[in-house]
This record gives C-alpha cells, sequence and structure tokens, in this order.
C-alpha cells in the first residue's frame, strides 16, 4: 500500500488586517520601482535616481522589520516555548543578511 | 506671444544598452516583490519571506551601484573638470544614505 | 539600621575561556585603531585609512555576531521559557541598530 | 655606488589641527573598546554590550565619513584635475565596503 507523505512546510497564519498593510506596502514599492525604471528611460540626473533607490532600499528594510517583530513574537516565541530552540539559528542568520 | 521657460533640470544622457539592462533589472525586482507579497497572502513562514526580502535588498544596493559606477565615471569626472566641484557634496550624501 | 538596597543589574555569567576569546579580539581591535592613528598622523593616503577603518567595522560586526549568538542561545532562550517575553522588544532593537 | 630607491607610496598632507581632532575620536573609541571588554569580563549583560558596540560601530562610520569627505574634496578632485581618473575605481570600492 502507498502512503503518500507530503512535507508540510512551515506556515505563518496571518490576519487579514496584517495581510492588507503589507499588501499595500508592497504595492508602492513596485510604484517606486517603476518611478525609477521611468526616471532612468527619461534620462534623468544619476544622483537623483540613486536618492530614489535609497528611499527604496529603506522602505523594504522597513517593511522587513515589521514581519520580524512579528514573526520574534509569535512563531519565534511559541517554537521556543515547544523546545525548538533551532529558530534561534535562523534569528542569527537574518542579522547577519540584513547587517 | 508667450514664452514658456522651463527649468532645465540635470540630465544624464544614456544609452539604449544601458537602459534596457537597468530596465529588465528593476522589472525582475518588480516580480520579486511580487512574489513576496504572494507568500504573505499565502501564509508562508515569516522566515522564509524575510530571506527573500534581504536578497531584494542586496539586489537594489547592486543596481545603485552600478547607476553609481558609471555616474562617478561620467557625470561626477565632467563636472570636476568643469570646476563644479559640489558634485561632491552630492557624493558624500550618497555615500551615507546607502552606508 | 541601614539597609542598602542595591538594584540588581541583569548579567550573563560567561566562560572563562569566552571572556578570553572576546578579551583578545577586543584587544586586537584596539591595537587596529591605534594603527589607524598612526596611518594618519603619517600622512598616509586617506583610501588606504579608509579601507583600514572598513575592515575594523567589519571586525567590530563579527565580535557583535559572535556575542549576539551566545545571548540567543542562552539569555533569550530562558528568558522566553521564564515567560519575559519583553525580551524580543530587545532583540528587536538590537536587529534595527545593526542594520 | 648603492642607490637605494624607496618606493614613493601615497601621501596625504594633513593639518596638525585635522590630525589632532582625528587622534582624539580614535583614542576616544580605543577607550570605548576598553569599557566593553570590562563589561564582558563582568558578566554584564549582552544587550547591554551589543548596545555599546552599535555605538562603536556608529562612531567608527563617523570618523570614516569625516575623512571621505575630507578626501573627495582635496585628493580626489586634484586627481581627476590631473586626468588621474583611476581614482575613481577607488571610490566605487570604498562605496561598496561601508554599504
Amino acid at each position: 500500500m502507498n502512503k503518500i507523505v507530503k512535507k508540510k512546510s512551515k506556515v505563518t497564519p496571518r490576519s487579514e488586517e496584517s495581510k492588507k498593510i503589507l499588501s499595500n506596502r508592497l504595492a508602492r514599492l513596485e510604484g517606486q520601482l517603476r518611478g525609477v525604471n521611468k526616471m532612468i528611460q527619461d534620462d534623468q540626473y544619476c544622483d537623483d535616481i540613486l536618492i530614489q533607490l535609497s528611499a527604496i532600499d529603506k522602505a523594504i528594510k522597513s517593511i522587513a522589520n515589521l514581519i520580524l517583530d512579528e514573526h520574534l513574537k509569535t512563531c519565534v516565541v511559541s517554537n521556543i516555548q515547544k523546545g525548538n530552540l533551532e529558530v534561534m539559528d535562523e534569528i542569527s542568520t537574518l542579522f547577519k543578511k540584513f547587517q
């Protein structure tokens, strides 16, 4: 008899409100990227484009921080309480990735 | 008779090839942002989403470095040769913005 | 009768080995900073000095990551297990400080 | 007869005032590193030590920015005016190193 065991991937259930907030912020970022593309096609000055890109960079970090804060207080706490301490390796890796 | 005087803003003429390369990279980034949004709507695990966001962050810095390299060797050099040394204040500001 | 109540500050007991490793790395960094100072007094080229400073910057982050890794696996885990979840706000703040 | 030819390395002449300012700031940083070492030997709380390290990290970047600003307005400008455009590759590399 066959038994197909599907690897259950990790999930993070999110509230509709949280999904909407993040979705709006990501949509705004997409708009900013399209704006940068237009600036490039229009031969606008490099320095102005670079300032825009640094703003986009900050916006991405800000979204990441929002997700991380939620992550630390929900997934990470509940994993540690269940004894899954390897979640700390994930946090440590993330720390370096965003440094 | 009317004469409309438009403030001439600074421009950086770019080759068609350069425009195409940057345009492709920005379009890819937009796709990655849409991917992150989908991950959020699908309740995927925070850590996986954060790793994606750090990759997007690196991609933005990489595009910025591409534009900056071009900028340093063209606009900045020609400005200094014309005696417009205030272009160095722009570089100094950019340096801090991306630090 | 006097009773002196001293505010008990938080402590992190460290092994002698861990203290020695960190102490050595910090002493090396102090030496690098003295080296940079000598380069400045000797009128050495700015670019060489800035490359040294970027190496020192990386070394500091690397020491911080070492301490953080230990912190996550000891203090943070034990705090969460005791129900002191506010330790997560500290991690979130650190994350931003090193970004 | 021997003639010893020493490779002339690049120099950046600095004013006594500039040397003194940078020297003081570097000495202060050395003091901060010794302070961090003492905190570690005294078993102080990791989070407090990490906050100190992030302050030291910012102080190093701030010294680097001071040196870079001077560098851009003196060495870099004079190099470009002499036609040594490869100085821009140095700036581009520094930009990435401090990113």
